[in-house]
């Protein structure tokens, strides 16, 4: 299979106009997809995308167009070296390296081309990654700059140790799913009354964790979160989500303020390149919560690569992983995270939300599951109710869990109508 | 003075051509600026850019064209207010944030407005903020994300404890200049002969200290390093340069095989984004020098922004801060990095170099040395021997020093026929 073509495409929905996705520090996202169709010469194509909130999204598909000439006329049969071929180009990699925009480009066609690859064996991805051998798996991943935390061998040992019981693990997700939690009720942007029904039906659908959006306002986060731990009662897990808003001094004494009704993590108090910041802020929180429980530190949509994942587990700064589809350069960067969290015993629990990553990130939690960590301990898949109706292949929730997907490729096809209608800035949606 | 245009271009030399700028990582660099010129309704312009090494140049022109509509229409009377208002929009944020494309766009726009200012009040840009207050400079910076490290109220303490002796350390720049190091000897791609012509060339010019590449093969290195040291003599300083090509193994190891022939420092060991890597880097190097002294750990040129500056002085991971006048958003996060360098008290020693780096660098060497840290000590700026002939008001360099910029403005004005003539893809130097 060789590549022909990457067409590119800004696509954006007017999200902005609802407040849906509100937070601290985006008031006004319109969540948007520089999508990508990736075609070959023997007829296959794969579609993938990365995700932004608006504004700039075209600059992101100018760096589609602009690494596009490095795989077309290339072979998809190696997809780690065809991983590095997007992120090792000297020239271009003097523009991160590995992360901004050029990453969130590659992102889109390296996971363009797991779409079309796992389409072409006629499987969904998550089953596609959980049938390759450790050895496959271990190629896969760049090293470069991750062997000071885990080398080749100690991963093959790892992904070796997780080979029993991978039939029944697939199995199970295919009968029982994979375990959601719900960000609908919480965008900063709604009133009370909507955040306490919207509570309430997650309770009544089967969530047991819920996410609230915090950190404009203390006196309005502590009522809300009261408000909500009054809804829900006290045995669903309320985390809570300060989208980067404060310095580390704001985030330990705004939590140990939200304490008393037991947040069950802190989403991105900080920057997200503040590795440092987040372990400061974890030692802070150890005990702060009710009965000197911890409030345990979370963070990854924003976090840029591989290696700043390294760090926040080897400075013991994050007590979960969020690993985000296309912030790294795709499901192939997933690959290295998902093993450097399971080398360090952290749970991952994807972000998703935003267009088509509660689609992709359930294949890589999926994968995880059966292959690599083995566990569903504390892991859980954020869950976002918009955006799904424009896929071919929506995620299905039930009773609080991702349903194992069964479409050959990533889930990652919008409908030819969506694309069209959506299209920036000349769709229906945008005149 | 309201902003009434941002123009810009994407210009590019051909250097790859003679394996000018030659290193491990980057074997074919065609130095490249993507170039801005910001007019205002009084009839003023100022001109700025970001370097790139080529290929993505014209991603990060389009990154300038989608963030000019933030600032057209705005005044200049507050810098730090223009600086924020281009990193700080919510959705262009959330390509970053403050870090790859968007960010290198944000500093080309940041340059030319203080280009602009500073040729509007008729002074040299390194004499424009040596003239601002404490207070004035303090509210330059963009203070989110530092307040652990350095509160507005310690960096107004440390500038007002050198204001005395600002006007003599200006008028010794004037009349001494701002020490320089030169890379110009110790390219990847020159010969042997090259390499040590060059060296020796650089000492009789007056340097006291030169720096090499290193990385692409231990033999070569240990072969050209000890050849340059016959050459140059043991007095004379040689810092080696990786660019980023090792994991923190191969840094210490490789390092410590060139330790007999005394190494300054070890610029760039592995990822720019590995605070912790450096840290263990420098650790391991602390003593491995010859007589037990220490081989010195640098990095910034690739460093995203103050977040990042911030740790690897948190982490003692650095000894040398080399500030890059393009990565990070311009003049006004320099400030921020400068006031965090003075804080640790680690020296900063520019990354220059590329096309105009040295041009616009000087500029803030020479505000640090009059108004931050009010030091020389292990204080040089690099300095690399081409493409000045394009600038208007090139660096004037004599006996191993940079003499102070006396024209007004950033010294960033390429000639109208420069900007012509390399003018990607349709100039004369590319038809």
């Amino acid at each position: 299979m060789i590549v022909t073509s990457v067409d590119s495409f800004d696509i954006r929905f007017p999200t902005s106009r609802e407040l849906d996705g509100s937070d601290a520090m985006n008031p006004d996202p319109d969540y948007s997809a520089a999508y990508v169709v990736l075609r070959t010469d023997d007829g296959h194509e794969g579609h993938g995308f990365t995700f932004t909130i608006g504004r700039g999204n075209d600059v992101c598909r100018a760096a589609i167009d602009a690494l596009a000439p490095l795989v077309i006329g290339r072979d998809l049969d190696d997809l780690g070296e065809f991983g590095r071929r997007l992120t090792h180009d000297s020239q271009f990699r003097w523009l991160g390296p590995e992360k901004g925009v050029m990453h969130l480009a590659a992102a889109a066609i390296v996971n363009a081309a797991w779409d079309l690859t796992a389409t072409a064996t006629g499987v969904p991805v998550w089953r596609y990654l959980s049938a390759l051998d450790p050895q496959q798996l271990v190629d896969l991943v760049d090293w470069r700059y991750l062997t000071d935390a885990l080398t080749p061998d100690e991963a093959l040992d790892l992904l070796k140790a997780s080979l029993p019981g991978r039939t029944e693990r697939a199995a199970h997700l295919e009968r029982v799913g994979y375990p959601a939690y719900t960000t609908s009720a919480g965008w900063l942007g709604y009133d009370d009354a909507k955040l306490a029904r919207l509570a309430q039906e997650a309770v009544d659908a089967g969530y047991t964790q819920i996410k609230l959006k915090v950190g404009a306002d203390l006196a309005d986060d502590i009522r809300r979160f009261a408000l909500t731990r009054s809804v829900v009662g006290p045995d669903v897990r309320i985390a809570v989500d300060a989208n980067q808003r404060w310095d580390v001094g704001d985030a330990i004494a705004w939590m140990t303020a939200l304490a008393p009704y037991d947040p069950w993590w802190i989403e991105e108090p900080t920057s997200p390149d503040d590795v440092l910041g987040h372990a400061a802020v974890r030692r802070a929180l150890a005990t702060a919560g009710p009965g000197g429980r911890p409030i345990r530190v979370a963070t990854g949509e924003h976090v840029a690569n591989r290696v700043m994942f390294k760090q926040l587990l080897q400075a013991e700064a994050v007590d979960v992983v969020q690993l985000d589809a296309c912030r790294v350069a795709g499901v192939t960067e997933n690959v290295a995270i998902l093993l450097l969290a399971a080398r360090f015993g952290v749970p991952v629990c994807p972000h998703a939300g935003g267009v088509g990553l509660c689609e992709l990130v359930q294949h890589l939690s999926m994968f995880d599951y059966v292959a690599v960590s083995g566990s569903l301990d504390d892991r859980v898949i954020e869950y976002v109710d918009h955006l799904h109706e424009h896929f071919v292949d929506p995620v299905v929730i039930s009773r609080g869990a991702y349903l194992a997907p069964r479409a050959p490729g990533f889930s990652a096809r919008m409908h030819a109508d969506s694309l069209a209608r959506y299209a920036f800035p000349d769709g229906a949606a945008w005149r």
